[in-house]
């Protein structure tokens, strides 16, 4: 095989068979290929596109380029949640232990920032100690144990997606759907779970912008996974503006403790409790969705799904006090309010330009070998239809170092538009739902 | 800098600011940017393309990556010429003696074989101790002495050339005109010189396998060259069969010898003659084309223009006596004729194929660290448009390793299309000359 001949093909539109897709990846997976040959085909591949035959069989190869969990043996349906992305979307970090208290199991593998968009596992691992490099004995034994397990990909999981999801972050090639499409499926397919809740981010935070893109990637996500035998469903859901009113790991982290706790934004709450809701239908553990709904809230008002969230930061080697003193997250040294320069309303933002902000500030990688810093953040104070005056706070950078905080700035005053009148209508938090 | 914000607007079919590519290219030269990111934006260029305002940037990036010679203080103008690569195309060798002959300095750095194509460095090596890679002092000793000196690509000139073209080889972005464009033409004016004469190829045996395209790429080059300053006129030549009647290295040099010596085949004179004019007129050593083909003529005639070469082959360390006894070259120990299988006309050639049975001998390079066998090559008995008889020879082979003879032969028995009907036209030798 000519890795070269591949690229062209792609490059000029064409077909790749099954059994090129295979070896191609198998290659690269075993570091026979080298990243300029991939970054390049994943280039051709973003442009080009790929058809349902060429996105089954890369979803094929990258599952089987690992490990395939089993956890029939324990009690309980498995069902997980997967997000394409966006800026301030923490929803993971609060589902996991309401879907966990309420009986099911959750064994989620996560992944790390990407682009413009935060990752769980950066989040989980500004909580000091907190360990998402689990074998998977004790992936098993965490779930087993509490319900819910929260890792990241390890070796023996999916490990072509882990290393071309790598460079896709930072080649520029993220936003393909044949490429998500071919990433998630492949580490969902891999956890050993009955039912999967995907939550499609459409607006400009999120990969798609628009929602025919969005519906687009549902379908492809939704259809692969039902091939291979699971009970998915895709929300379609608001991303033209943060979700909540923090982004930055540890802040993030901060923020789903107070929605655990019965508090924090109206609109991240909401979409929890959506979420939470659909997994608890597709797992069987309610009849109606409207009882999960009830469900999701009883079991944040009872507390049981924050000391979930306790038991597992324990399991996982966390530092359980977090829960009940956040101030023990690592917060950043200096704060910077961006103001209004004009009295009028929100009418949008560049949601996408403020997640490059948060990573500008340090809170994600611009190159692979990056280290994060979990202080850093967003923290924002107004919403798309909000009244403002001039010179009254948008947002607040929270910041560490000088040298990155004028780039960051620049970003975050230029993604707020301000107009004189009330903007008439603002996205709903959910806009469709897909395969129920 | 944001490198992947850089390689999304250009996948995005955006443009890129002069300071931005200028920070590119000076970056990833230094090492600051790893090949998987330079791969993924040359991708993108690739298929999106640049601007002319965008090549120009990357033109005189990569210019100034480097040195940029300085021979202003050395008596007679500068010119140069450049191929863009073919099969046979050996007018280096004949053209540079000729025009220092002339009394113009020609300060040539040449490139090595690429893809199937041959390449001038290779060539001069196979003359015995010929030394291609001399000193920038050298370099303008041998051309201040000679009127001429032939090297390759030092690690002073155009280094962000020398590391993107060995990237685009094993990533599939060659093809791209703008890539083209600024690869010939940054290490061109790198050179020093006041004028160019670019032949650019077109046919099956070239990278621009149509007129159209050959004629964007002509244009783009003589529009670089000329907002620099520069004298430039492209020519589109035809490389629709093997220019003249041999390939591989030594091969060629015989052949050049040949045409030095007034003798040669004619397709093969005919272009380094004009070529050579075109470098007289454009030096301005000549009035009119027709005085710098009669000027051409006469040096062959006289024998200056062979002195001359072998001055060159002596002040770079090469055995002179090949001028004179060409069998002190290497020559291969086997010889194999491919018979045509037809009686009819030779109608059209894939002259590509022709060029990679020459690699295959081993006269080429198929992995970037291979060493060249210099003996052996192709003999080309026939032309388009020739008549030929049921078994008789097409092509010689001229063969070392048997191990390698039966890929080559097949590529030259099918490169071969025979009809029973003469063909009604046969391509010029110069299609089009852009920029007179």
């Amino acid at each position: 095989m000519r890795i070269v001949e591949l690229i062209r093909r792609k490059r000029d539109s064409g077909e790749l068979t099954s059994e090129e897709i295979d070896q191609f990846i198998t290659a690269y997976t075993a570091g026979e290929i080298p990243d300029y040959q991939m970054s390049a085909w994943l280039m051709a591949v973003f442009l080009r596109g790929m058809t349902r035959r060429e996105i089954a069989a890369l979803t094929e190869a990258m599952l089987h380029s690992g490990q395939v969990l089993d956890f029939s043996d324990l009690a309980g349906r498995k069902v997980d949640k997967h997000s394409t992305g966006g800026v301030g979307d923490k929803t993971s970090l609060v589902i996991a232990p309401i879907v966990a208290a309420g009986g099911l199991k959750v064994p989620m593998i996560s992944g790390r920032g990407l682009g413009h968009s935060g990752g769980t596992l950066d989040k989980l691992e500004s909580i000091p100690g907190f360990n998402v490099n689990l074998s998977l004995v004790d992936f098993r034994r965490v779930l087993e144990t509490s319900g819910c397990a929260l890792i990241g990909q390890t070796a023996e999981i999916a490990p072509a997606d882990k290393k071309i999801y790598a460079l896709r972050d930072v080649t520029g090639t993220v936003e393909s759907p044949a490429l998500i499409s071919a990433s998630i499926m492949s580490k969902k397919l891999a956890e050993g779970i009955d039912a999967l809740v995907l939550d499609v981010k459409t607006g400009s935070g999120a990969f798609m912008k628009n929602i025919e893109d969005a519906a687009n990637l549902a379908e492809l996500l939704v259809e692969t996974g039902k091939r291979m035998g699971k009970n998915v469903v895709a929300l379609i859901t608001d991303m033209s503006q943060p979700l909540g009113r923090k982004a930055g790991n540890a802040m993030e982290v901060v923020e789903s403790i107070d929605v655990l706790s019965g508090g924090g934004p109206a609109d991240l709450r909401e979409l929890c409790l959506e979420l939470a809701a659909w997994m608890f239908l597709l797992g069987e553990r309610v009849k109606t969705l409207d009882e999960g709904r009830k469900l999701s809230t009883d079991l944040i008002a009872s507390g049981q799904a924050r000391e979930k969230f306790r038991e597992i930061v324990g399991l996982q080697g966390g530092d359980e006090g977090v829960v009940d003193d956040p101030h023990r997250l690592a917060h950043a040294r200096h704060t910077l309010d961006v103001t209004s320069p004009a009295r009028g309303y929100i009418s949008s933002t560049q949601c996408e330009q403020l997640g490059v902000a948060c990573v500008v500030l340090g809170g994600g990688r611009e190159k692979k070998d990056d280290t994060i810093d979990p202080a850093v953040g967003l923290e924002f104070h107004k919403r798309i239809g909000d009244a403002v005056e001039c010179g009254e706070p948008l947002c607040t950078l929270h910041y560490n170092s000088e040298a990155r905080l004028s780039e960051a700035r620049r970003l975050v005053e230029t993604a707020y538009n301000i107009e004189p009148e009330k903007p008439k209508t603002v996205s709903p938090l959910i806009h469709r739902v897909i395969g129920a």
